[in-house]
């Protein structure tokens, strides 16, 4: 099954379900693309947008058209949200996929009912502004994008996930559910909680001294940047992968307290550590790894 | 005394000096500028770059020859040079200034010598690549540089600073060294450390699974960007300004545990204060705030 032959629907078409809607339409990656949102409104948008050349008034009537179902919903609606695909499908969808940032609950809840054709998706972009008015094509553009296969997982749905991914501009990283919360909750969850920190900290330090906000330059900014996402997004990663990054938060706070109590001369070669350790995990993978320290 | 009028000498010809002497020689900002380095081949390289209109051969001849004296020396060289240059002086010097990253310690020993005649300078800016070899004239476009004046500093001194600021590119904010070293304790050597703690404990992760440097994204890239500076940096930071940075580090830990003990209920709160927090102090300075969680 190729994906050019397949009526795609996407369930959920806020920033990441449309933006893949967006995408997917204009390059002529599948023979349809067609949607629905909770919200009649939004998916009236996305049919006046163009992302989606039909937008349905109900799951059950999205279900019973697609091949492929994309469930874009929140987090904590994915497992209920496919639940009920499974009874309007009638048959029709082969391969069902979620764009949630944390795969566990999910897999395991959506593998109990769809088996064989569920596999997972995690798309690795986003901005802080969501919902369908800030919708891009180009969202995903030289992202990575997990697909993440359970035991029960069919080639057929594994090579449409890929599919997907490729079809979005995004390089694949193949992984198990385990593995991918594994390794978002360290280099995608635990930074959002790093920011956070030191984005309430500053915020301390700024009630004392006003002048603060005038010195902060370039290294508090992208440091702090990921604390400006969706406050309901940190709500359904810590529902979904406290397990994971909880410890990785007291791991971080140990090495704070560590570096707290260094001298100097260690705290050079700890920070040579640490360059190494940033390098090894981005190397090659960007352009420019700017470090500054304004 | 007008910058246009004075021969601006830079003692240290890295990154920050250079750029500093390249930026001043383009714009016809001062009559001349003129620079050494303790390494003479960095000095000729300068005169051939054409950032100064002469290269001398010690800081004697530099003191003896500027009007204004800029110390961009690393920062636990800044007293000793500033001491030595004194002696080199011969009164031509009316005002000197350093350029480090914390000012208390320096404060106090140059203002012993050079009483109303010194006030410190922090133009915060950099990027991870020292030395001539990255000189860049526009380092400081849009930048901000501090004005740091003790209780001794001549309104003439100030004044020069500011101008020197100005003629960067740079936004001023006057202080004091004290204020000067808790506000960059916060903004800007604090995120060093959060982002030292990220990588380190990115890199244990990375050993555990390989697969992990696949998965990195935006949001680790920059949560973790200024963990890779220069690592005697960091020392020279530490040596200088522990004693505020050290209870940051201790607030911000405590903020990691707080988190990792918070329901999801609550985390969403804690993310909305953090928002916020790193809202109040960027607002109005940066033009997009990008906060996704890719």
């Amino acid at each position: 099954m190729r994906i050019k032959h397949c009526d795609v629907g996407i369930a959920g078409l806020g920033l990441i379900g449309s933006s893949m809607a967006a995408k997917l339409s204009g390059g002529g990656h599948c023979r349809s693309v067609i949607g629905w949102d909770v919200d009649p409104g939004v998916s009236q948008k996305a049919l006046q947008k163009g992302f989606v050349i039909e937008s349905k008034e109900s799951l059950n009537d999205l279900a019973s058209s697609s091949d492929v179902l994309v469930l874009a919903v929140p987090p904590s609606a994915i497992v209920d949200t496919g639940r009920e695909a499974l009874r309007g499908s009638r048959g029709k969808v082969r391969v069902i996929m979620d764009t949630g940032s944390a795969k566990r609950k999910v897999a395991k809840g959506l593998a109990m009912e769809w088996n064989e054709r569920y596999v997972g998706l995690h798309p690795m972009a986003g901005k802080e502004l969501g919902g369908i008015e800030n919708a891009d094509p180009a969202l995903f553009e030289g992202s990575v994008t997990a697909v993440v296969a359970t035991s029960e997982t069919s080639t057929e749905a594994r090579e449409t996930a890929r599919e997907m991914a490729e079809a979005l501009g995004s390089r694949v990283v193949e992984t198990d559910p385990e593995t991918h919360d594994r390794m978002v909750a360290c280099v995608s969850h635990l930074p959002i909680f790093m920011a956070m920190a030191l984005a309430l900290t500053a915020g301390e330090c700024g009630r004392e001294c006003p002048k603060l906000k005038d010195l902060a330059a370039g290294g508090f900014k992208d440091t702090s940047r990921v604390a400006s996402g969706p406050s309901w997004l940190v709500s359904e990663i810590w529902e979904q992968n406290s397990d994971f990054i909880a410890p990785l938060i007291h791991k971080a706070a140990t090495f704070l307290e560590m570096m707290a109590d260094s001298s100097g001369k260690q705290l050079a070669e700890i920070s040579k550590r640490a360059s190494s350790a940033r390098n090894s995990i981005l190397e090659g993978r960007f352009a420019s790894l700017g470090g500054d320290h304004s």
